[in-house]
């Protein structure tokens, strides 16, 4: 099968990370991934939310949105609705507890990251994408609040990144756009670390149930879409990246 | 590791089902896992949603609650919140995705199930148990609905189960409860069918990511277990259960 | 005229009170009358609303809510169009009224005990029922408290049971199901102590005005009614029973 | 006991109607009861709520609110809350049902009355205040409907009116202001017709159980008021009070 | 072009204020201007809000109301519909920053002082009657507050008043009801201050932009408009009139 | 005073528009001015409100938005609160407001264009910003649907722009900046027509009335501002600015 943008079944859309596009913020990238495109700011609070009070942690959390004509058709903004969709608040869940996962919320010290996710261009992926973008966005605030406040370990404990795989038709695919996303039977969400490591797979078969082998298949095509992902993160990260793991004792304890 | 109810690893708890315990519902069922109790109620109604409006189809959604004190402390309720929390959301997509996945909606025809789960008690495992529990209550509906409307085929295409499964200690093991699951460092919820293909497979390493042995061991105690519960299933469907599968041809189409 | 299940005009329906059936709440009843069915628990929370702070006074509250299944048809939830209902807030405003005329809450000391009645299928009286089958709830709670804070007076004043009566045709009847109820006339429930005097009395002839006469007949209905019920409560409450009523000085106050 | 401005127990405050006060409202009339002060208006549309369409009947209905500075402490106004008060609701459900026991919806035709009554002031009273203002709009409305669509039954059946009764001390006393409002042991509204039946009857023993004794003395007292009540509502009506009762059948039907 | 009512293009309509309609507020007037009548109230409380906390200087802040039926046909309550509508958001939000521009915040100390404006009845200009009639309801406040905590300065800088101009047809007017209004190709409201300077100016020509010659005759015929309702301000202020202004250093600052 | 960047009083900031930013949006533009940044685009769609229904004629409206951390702190999204805020609201409403005044709607036909203004980054001028983008968005929006269905009269009758001007200190100065307008005593917000007219003028001095002198100073300031930007969103459009106002009759009639 020859995909619409003549890409190999194993292969990524083409994906830029811009840093430093937010003046105010203390991270920021904008991140595209083929027409897919997000602005990830991270903001830093001196503070952490009431359940979290004098446990001498931190707490990352990330919220995500749409712009309403992000999408071939306009959406009512959620604002103008007066709530927060199902979609929305699972896609905000997913990539905060992402994103803890590599952070060792003890050496962080009581301060709240924040990642804002806006879509500005959604062509499929936008969640994963968002995970992939805010890591690097993460990865700038920390490194701040790490060189001014002297941290004795440097927070963040490995590379995070997300990627889509599929089966459309028979064949397992990676890195869907929206126009395979919505012909998929089997559509899955991975989340992994640097080192190789799950951290979220969530894969649904509403269409058509899938079988351990089909899994199997989209697990390896995934891993190496990830660690792909990851290398270009480093390029754009620069010597923040040498920093990352260093510290990695107690993630997330 | 001993389980603190004296369970072996790859054992589920004591599981109940009892049928028909709301004299208006088409389909209902009263389910328990452990000391998880969930009341599962199935409605007909004789119409789609706008979304689905003209296309010959049919439509399965969900709905889940908690008591205020099905847990240790009262939560507030949502309705005096005024609205719902991200994990609700979360649950009951869920659940209606996993139920559409062994429904064939043409054969339905233009009519919507709607299944309510309301948590009497909650011990852990809630939405797995109320996707085991609502696949009996809809297949009792839809057999009313095959009954009196003379359906050629009947809708439902295979059966379909779920359980959690979770890394406790170094550990891996089946059905957990509260206290297990407070303290997992991975936790990973299975829905599966009949034929033992996967619907959902959801697994979050937020504590500790996890590699792709711990993932296998996983899924072959969640994929057990389910099979278990759906021999359950069948015992209390009775006649049925042999109806279920016949018309499997374009579930979900 | 004979009623639908061959009760007389002045008897009541079936009335079965099984205690204990949470296990994390500090009292909880499942309370059926006839076929309308209602899980009562009691939360005791060791604090107060802000507006009772500081008076060395505790306070009951109640909160009321039907299962969308409960009835004939589906109802939407409360939650989900993000706002209760006005019945729902009158309903659960009598509740949590009723129940403070038989507390001292003088007594009970600076804790709030939430009576939360969740109605799992109605078919009349779901109001009256929630009343009775709170007390029980309460009374358990209270005694709880009263045990483990060596409370020098038990802090409930007097039994406390809710009927409803009404005007169906010509005749007067108690305890009117949903059939009898959505044809009567007149309407009335009542909510009466175990000395026999009126909590709250709440007649409404929105259908045919009524006179002093038909008044007189349903308020003694009611009473007998209401006594009778008390009795079962006193079985169920078994010991504790004997304890309420020794501390009536003040209740309320 | 004497009462804080001289009146007797059984004497009502001095009560002042002013119709026409809206320019644009098919009826309006300002209503005092000592220092309550209430703008009651009907509006008349041609079309009823969904759940009456195709009866052939009409509907009445009510509003209440109260200014923010009607009371003696600045209320957050319910639009600025973003939502109704139980308090509010149960005031305005009480209002309309006790409207309608004396319209005749059939005789009114396919047409809502809405009657909104704002709380200028209150000391006292104001839902009471409110439905004996409310009649008196409503005839106003129902008369213009009546003469212009020749209707060739008048749709009121009879008189409305309603006070509040309440025992402060030992002694029972008509027509409570805030004062003794706040310190009554019993507090009973009633609203009658004008042929001396019972509307609504709502009595609350929150602060101390009442016997039939005192009941009885609570009635008479309040039918002695309410009549008082509906010789000014003639007076203020003039030649529509003629109109009033001669469809008298079917009321409410 | 004659005017509907007999007025010249540069006549005011009738304007009446009564000061002290509400026996609870510290400041209240009712103000009619030609069929417009608006209830203004002002609510004096010891603190002020969280973004102004420990600055030693007040607040003054307005909300803004219609009742349903103060229009031609009635709306809905912005209290039923759940939120308030931009419109009313737009006016209470000028009627706040009009009146703090002649309020000194640091003489009046840290209290707050709320104006709500109750819109009766709506003939045109409910926003400028709102700002005309709640500054006499503040000055009245604002003087007992003087009073009674022996302010050395008087808080209020200088008189203020608020009118509509437009231009209907080809002709400039002053004073717009509700017909002219809704004809107007060009709508402002003024506010200004009795020495004559602008505080609020807005002008809108949604229906025809218009030219700089516009613009200078409708500055005009406002200015000489607001002085003279500034004069109906003085007279019934009487000797509170006289103190306003003589601390007219630091403004709102 | 020398201003912050340089700029001369009557200088504007570097402005930048660039088109086409959006691959689904009909229209679509990234203003730049100075630091302020906003992404506008204009949808069509081929239906009208239910309040502009069957009059032949079309509509134009806008929203408004900014991202979490376009501002130095973060900002709660309005999504996550549940409503729009006053200022938002205010916001939209002057947009939609401002380029109907330059739309024959009766050419444009039975279609509503919505403007989306979401600000990336503020500094300042966000209203004005989004006012002269959105009329680039707007003129190619309107252009596709001109050609695509053979408009007889191109229906944007002239250009419109939008800058800010203030006091600070003693001095009016062209197009502020965050830091310039925080300071400033008068603050103005200017719409005009691309022949020189005014469609809105809203001024405030909160914190220091003006007088007639300033304003008109402010007046001139601003028009050479806005017939600068005119110019700029001239070269932007290219040939479709030669459409604009040939069909200059009934603007928004």
């Amino acid at each position: 099968m020859s995909r619409s943008n003549g890409r190999n079944g194993d292969e990524l859309r083409p994906m830029k990370l811009t840093a430093g596009v937010n003046k105010y913020a203390e991270g920021s990238v904008f991140i595209e991934v083929g027409e897919t495109k997000v602005i990830c700011t991270a903001t830093v609070e001196e503070r952490v939310p009431p359940f979290m009070k004098g446990q001498g942690k931190g707490w990352v959390t990330a919220e995500y949105s749409m712009l309403p004509r992000a999408t071939h058709s306009r959406n009512q903004r959620e604002a103008a609705r007066g709530k927060l969709t199902g979609r929305t608040m699972e896609i905000q869940r997913l990539i905060g507890r992402a994103l803890r996962s590599v952070v060792n919320l003890q050496a962080l010290g009581e301060r709240t990251i924040t990642l804002d996710c806006d879509v500005i261009q959604a062509d499929g992926g936008t969640r994963t994408t968002s995970i992939t973008g805010s890591f690097v966005a993460l990865a700038i605030a920390v490194n701040k609040i790490a060189t001014q406040h002297k941290l004795p370990v440097f927070p963040i404990t490995d590379f995070l990144a997300s990627v889509s795989v599929g089966v459309v038709g028979e064949k397992a695919l990676l890195d869907l756009n929206y126009e395979e996303d919505s012909k998929a039977k089997v559509d899955m969400n991975l989340v992994m670390t640097g080192s190789g490591k799950y951290v979220e797979l969530q894969g649904t078969g509403e269409e058509s149930p899938f079988d351990r082998n089909e899994l199997d298949q989209l697990l390896s095509l995934g891993e190496q879409g990830i660690l792909q992902m990851i290398e270009r993160q480093k390029e754009v990260l620069g010597p923040i990246a040498d920093k990352i793991g260093a510290g990695r004792t107690g993630a997330g304890a």
